[in-house]
């Protein structure tokens, strides 16, 4: 077996069911009535469930994987290309949405190019981790040989890696890629076996017009490809993009060795959808930020059995709503970790 | 006209359309597709058009109103009358769910004692302003008399007028009161018309039959005092409570001079109804945090048309909600202020 097939085979960290407790009872003896602070508990004792002691989310990291995507030719973005390459060269310079937020979180971040169109000059702060000139268009062949779908996954997998070493407590993927909406709503058509019409969106900003046409490519080509889509590996490899199969990646590495994720939108979800596929479990491992304005994006989360903590109409990508949820999180920790119990206030045993 | 009923019929300030007009198009040539930040674009405009420049929520304070009620000689909730004051002396020592939330946000924190049913000790950090040894009993008479309605509010007006010299951004007010649920449900009943069935909830923890019987007394006092209940005024008189009217009394003053509020949960939406009612207009300055796990919540967030930003079934009043959403305002701030525009990051012309 290569080191690859038996990372992939390993299971998910299992929970740890006594922290869980544990949290559970601290809770029910905080100054406040039983459950009265509904899904900051709920968030607390997951986190303790997945950290196995003293629920924290101080130190968070973000990464940002870019790349473009071959089923551009086909005409199913309102975006030209070349905005992939300006975002990043913005995510470097601080004025894009993500880089905002982290700086507001005291997060570090991360931005890996896992593939643009064409090579980028050297940007300090940016990664260049290219595998290929973007993805092939997979409305005529496989989006990723078999080779770089690992490579991509892999990078993913060790950006997770050196944040263990760093002590990250919150793990955060984000994706930048002009055309990504296809690729995510054509692996998630595969993945839980529904039509392109209901899986598929504006994006970026597609009138009626583009959206049909857009569903029309992405039907076509889950028929191209229909013998090869068996497994959730062979979708991410024939329909998805570098950035996904590298967010898949470190989904899975944050599952696999007990990290804590916190999942964006649309793209990440698709992401986290193919991880607990190929691992089922993973997702003991996911909190979901966010329900993005994506359409599709419902249909994503019932399959993750995902009730995510905001709703905010976002649909920008950039990991933009896992960030914005990070402070909710933190709060929950602040509540668990430093409110008073009855005991110690001394408030009346009347009380329960 | 006395001085009360003269800052009573001031109207609320008025939004700054201009400073609206350049927020709005200040979001439109952010780096991200056009209101692909939801909600976050809307907070960011709407604190630009109350604050008439850049918006900004760094600087929140947070006011817990207490007070005891009369009605809980009804015996209309599962906690016992002493919890008021045991919490009192818990916000003071920093272990109740808001002194917790307070120092995360960086925010100032007043805890001012308006009503215990009992004097308490002198304690650091509460301010003693207590108006009667709790309100009377609603269900027998009026549960204030005009001139304690009226100190009572004075107080709340009082500290937002400290808060606006001492640069506060953004105002929170939260209740602190055993019984104030079944206040806040007679309140709203008279204010929306509905029966008492429709708006009355477990409250800290009722049972169905608790629930009956709560209802049943709200019942009861709105048909004792409805040729009385011909104003908002005299609802918040004769139904509500010292804390209630105190936070009335603070939002009347937020929407008059022009001070953003965050709405907490049951208690305060029906304090900010109320302001409403008295002073139309004020919801603009409103900024709805959460929608409660207490069943009438609904009913009053869509009379005053609100969409609240988290649904995360808290209940617990103190501002605990108002406190969870400060995050979201500011990071809605950040990237409307810190984003860089598409002429900024020489983004190709060709995205609008």
């Amino acid at each position: 077996m290569s080191d690859f097939t038996s990372w992939l085979s390993q299971p998910p960290k299992a929970l740890d069911n006594h922290a869980a407790e544990h949290a559970l009872s601290r809770q029910s003896q905080l100054t406040k009535p039983a459950g009265s602070l509904g899904k900051l508990e709920q968030l607390a004792v997951q986190l303790a469930s997945q950290q196995g002691k003293t629920p924290a989310a101080d130190n968070v990291h973000i990464t940002v994987y870019a790349a473009d995507h071959g089923v551009m030719a086909e005409n199913i973005s309102a975006y030209p290309q070349s905005v992939t390459a300006a975002m990043i060269r913005n995510f470097a310079s601080g004025g894009a949405a993500i880089s905002v937020l982290a700086k507001q979180l005291n997060a570090s971040l991360d931005v890996i190019n896992v593939g643009t169109v064409i090579p980028l000059e050297e940007i300090k702060s940016v990664q260049d981790q290219r595998i290929a000139n973007g993805t092939a268009n997979f409305h005529q062949q496989a989006a990723m040989s078999e080779a770089q779908c690992e490579q991509a996954m892999l990078i993913g997998r060790q950006n997770v890696e050196c944040c263990q070493q760093n002590g990250i407590q919150l793990y955060i993927a984000g994706d930048m890629g002009i055309g990504n909406t296809t690729a995510a709503s054509a692996m998630a058509c595969s993945l839980l076996d529904l039509p392109a019409e209901q899986l598929t969106g504006p994006g970026t900003g597609l009138n009626a017009d583009g959206i049909r046409h857009k569903a029309r490519i992405i039907s076509e080509s889950l028929s191209l490809h229909n013998d090869q889509l068996d497994s959730a590996l062979s979708v991410l490899r024939y329909l998805g993009g570098f950035e996904i199969a590298a967010m898949t990646g470190s989904y899975l590495q944050c599952a696999k060795s007990g990290l804590p994720v916190v999942i964006d939108g649309f793209i990440s979800s698709v992401a986290a959808l193919c991880a607990e596929r190929i691992c089922p479990g993973s997702r003991d491992w996911f909190c979901f930020s966010h329900h993005s304005a994506e359409p599709g994006h419902s249909v994503i989360l019932q399959a993750l059995r995902a009730d995510p903590l905001l709703d905010f109409n976002m649909r920008l990508g950039e990991a933009s709503g896992a960030a914005v949820a990070v402070p909710l999180l933190r709060m929950a920790c602040a509540l668990h970790n430093q409110m008073a119990t009855f005991e110690e206030a001394a408030i009346a045993g009347a009380i329960n």
